[in-house]
């Protein structure tokens, strides 16, 4: 396949436009001028996240007997943050331009003594911005009633941590998984949905004992690396590690796998060895006794973790920039040249849409709605009844649906129906009946 | 089968303490000592909770041609809020007792005049107070920064309105759905799950003309009372329709859906018809024209709106309480006595663990691993191996397992298990071959 060869900073762009076009991303608040660092997933953007949450959980909890699942308010007890540090050491180091008024952090100034935007050298001296979002709960708005929004979703699970160890009399090593919301003032986002200020998190903590932990972490790293190769399909060339240069002083060790996007590296998941410090601080501030006690030895400890942490949006920008292709294909008319098409080769799995049904004709509209009605409790389908069948093909492959099943006039006589495949395009006859046993076995395996 | 009789409270209190032993939910923070108005999802809440909202979605999105799924930002522009009227107008009317400090919301108090806890009669003046809440966007902690969790999740979904049609290309009459958190500073927290400040719902605006918008009022509701009975089998004795007394000014219907509770009716799902109010107020305060241009009749109109409003953590209290059963088991040993057991009815659907695979003997583990493996992408299992078998029903009737697969010594030489069944407790011979074919049967009727 003839697949053209796009510019970097060219396919970003085409990528951000067919996001806006065809209702996967686009900017929060738009009639009100939109809103610095938020971003909204339309109808087949959200249809795309939920399913890279489900397979995340489905590889994380659903498919491991020693990892459970949680989700927890994004707002919890103020002391935890506290406790984990990020009151009162969670920012960015930043200045002002005194000119122009300009703010930057400080880390990504190309000269800090100057002004990128006006060319002063009248700066303010670097000091810190606190990332945290705060809110009040409570009826007065003091400091007394302070809460914050989430930083990471990582915390409530170590505060929950005992409860749900008894709860599911899990015994060590086993790990605890959520996926949710967090939020962080950033003073610069960037890159579309790269760095933003509300951004959904996917993560693991495992808790185990000290000794092997680092065993652990190179399974987990063994884990994820073949997640984002089997089941994204993302070539060596596309992703890779980087070891952080500095570690935390309870860190044993600490890498993150990047992502070759348009604009550059960057990070998809970090994987930390954490020690015991989150049980440590949470025990301290808290007062509660958070050791494990092993059944066998008797044994008192804080549990070690090693801790997987995604940026599911930048996951799902990820996938879009890898999936994005234009490629030609045949027109459904005779004597015409091929067209240019552009489509979005997701895995099936992930796919907004994963069965497109197509009527031939409008006669045939109740019958392909009969067919779509069969299997879409089951996978995410979508009708799509008008212009030839050529320009929904062009439709569907631009949305990434990997296979259009087209009901015709033989339908009636032979209960069969043909799919066409988004990548090599050939086309099959499958029985209607046979219709789910086929879809299985092309998106599980089965 | 025998089910016992329980009194109400009983019964709440029967679920809320069957919540925490299992880690379905318990409270936020605990070790903090919790956070009034915060609860968590643990390992079986969180994957009831996502079922849930799974199947409101696929009930409302997947399944329907003319709805469309939209995930948008908890925080979104400020000026939303105040075209809603929520930064104006949402609140309660409260009032303090001066002597003991005491605050109460005043449509709450059984007489307003009069302090419940200490008996005073010197109380402050009745007062608005703000149900919203706010926090800071950006480097500078100021009015102008100032930005607010939303209080419901169906306001951006105006913003979005005509970015999303013209995506789509949906014409009228066509439905935006979203599933997602929201956020008030609830004076009283209370009952459980019921009325917290951080809460997920799950709505849908179905937008119309205004002729024939009161037909698709009568058909939303008949959808909505479907589903509670059908696909999360209420029965007509637990939910009732309750009109609204007053309407607002704009809407022409409302009527919510109730659930009897423990501790009395209480909402559900609310069902209203918000005439153009929405679309207008956005199209004032943001100066955007948000009018349909009809394709055929060439006519420009304010789109008229039917909302369907359901709070999630509502409908899985209402799952619980439903569920909930006390009744005889036989035990595992002759000549005992029948067990009592607790089970929950879940739907087969929604079950936090859809099947238990539990290995007879210990010599068993690594085969019943391996039917686990075969159907883990497709269903929520767990693995139990530890007690004798009765105990690990006993356990999987609580969580509401209607599913066991027992592994036995057979099963090698016939390649079967065992299937039992939650609430018959009939046990039937199953091929593994077959298995997912059987559970799809018993699960989504296929």
């Amino acid at each position: 396949m003839d697949v053209q060869e796009t510019s970097d900073m060219n396919l970003m762009e085409k990528v951000v436009s067919l996001c806006k076009r065809r209702g996967f991303v686009f900017q929060s608040s738009e009639i009100y001028g939109g809103f610095n660092g938020f971003w909204d997933y339309g109808p087949y953007g959200s249809m795309l996240k939920k399913a890279v949450e489900q397979l995340w959980w489905n590889e994380m909890v659903e498919t491991r007997n020693n990892v459970v699942g949680l989700d927890s308010t994004i707002i919890c007890h103020p002391r935890t943050w506290k406790a984990s540090g990020h009151v009162d050491r969670f920012g960015d180091i930043m200045c002002d331009c005194k000119k122009c008024k300009t703010r930057f952090r400080v880390d990504q100034m190309e000269d800090p003594t100057t002004c990128s935007n006006c060319g002063s050298k009248d700066l303010t001296p670097p000091r810190e911005f606190n990332l945290m979002m705060k809110t009040y709960v409570g009826p007065v708005f003091d400091e007394e009633h302070i809460a914050y929004l989430r930083a990471e979703s990582c915390q409530p699970i170590f505060l929950d941590f005992n409860l749900i160890r008894i709860a599911t009399r899990q015994q060590l090593p086993f790990g605890i998984a959520q996926v949710g919301k967090a939020f962080r003032n950033e003073i610069t986002p960037r890159m579309f949905t790269f760095r933003s200020r509300e951004f959904t998190q996917m993560e693991m903590e495992f808790f185990c004992e000290d000794e092997g932990s680092l065993d652990w972490f190179e399974y987990w790293k063994e884990q994820r690396w073949k997640y984002y190769t089997e089941k994204l399909g993302f070539t060596e060339d596309e992703i890779q590690w980087a070891p952080h240069d500095k570690l935390a002083h309870y860190a044993k060790a600490a890498v993150d796998i990047e992502f070759k996007f348009p604009f550059g590296w960057g990070e998809l998941e970090g994987i930390h060895h954490r020690g015991t410090w989150d049980l440590q601080q949470h025990q301290e501030f808290s007062g509660q006794n958070m050791e494990y006690l092993d059944p066998v030895t008797g044994k008192r400890f804080l549990p070690t973790v090693v801790e997987t942490s995604v940026g599911c949006d930048r996951t799902i920008l990820a996938i879009l920039c890898h999936a994005y292709a234009e490629d030609k294909a045949p027109t459904q008319k005779e004597g015409m040249e091929d067209d240019i098409r552009i489509v979005l080769r997701f895995p099936p799995r992930i796919a907004p849409i994963q069965v497109g049904v197509l009527p031939l004709s409008k006669k045939l509209n109740d019958k392909a709605a009969e067919v779509q009605k069969k299997i879409q409790q089951f996978y995410r389908t979508e009708l799509d009844v008008t212009g030839n069948i050529g320009k929904r093909y062009r439709r569907q492959d631009e949305i990434g649906t990997p296979f259009c099943v087209t009901v015709d006039f033989d339908t009636e006589n032979d209960g069969a129906v043909t799919i066409r495949d988004r990548d090599t395009m050939a086309q099959e006859r499958v029985a209607i009946d046979q219709l789910k046993q086929y879809l299985d076995n092309k998106i599980y395996g089965w």
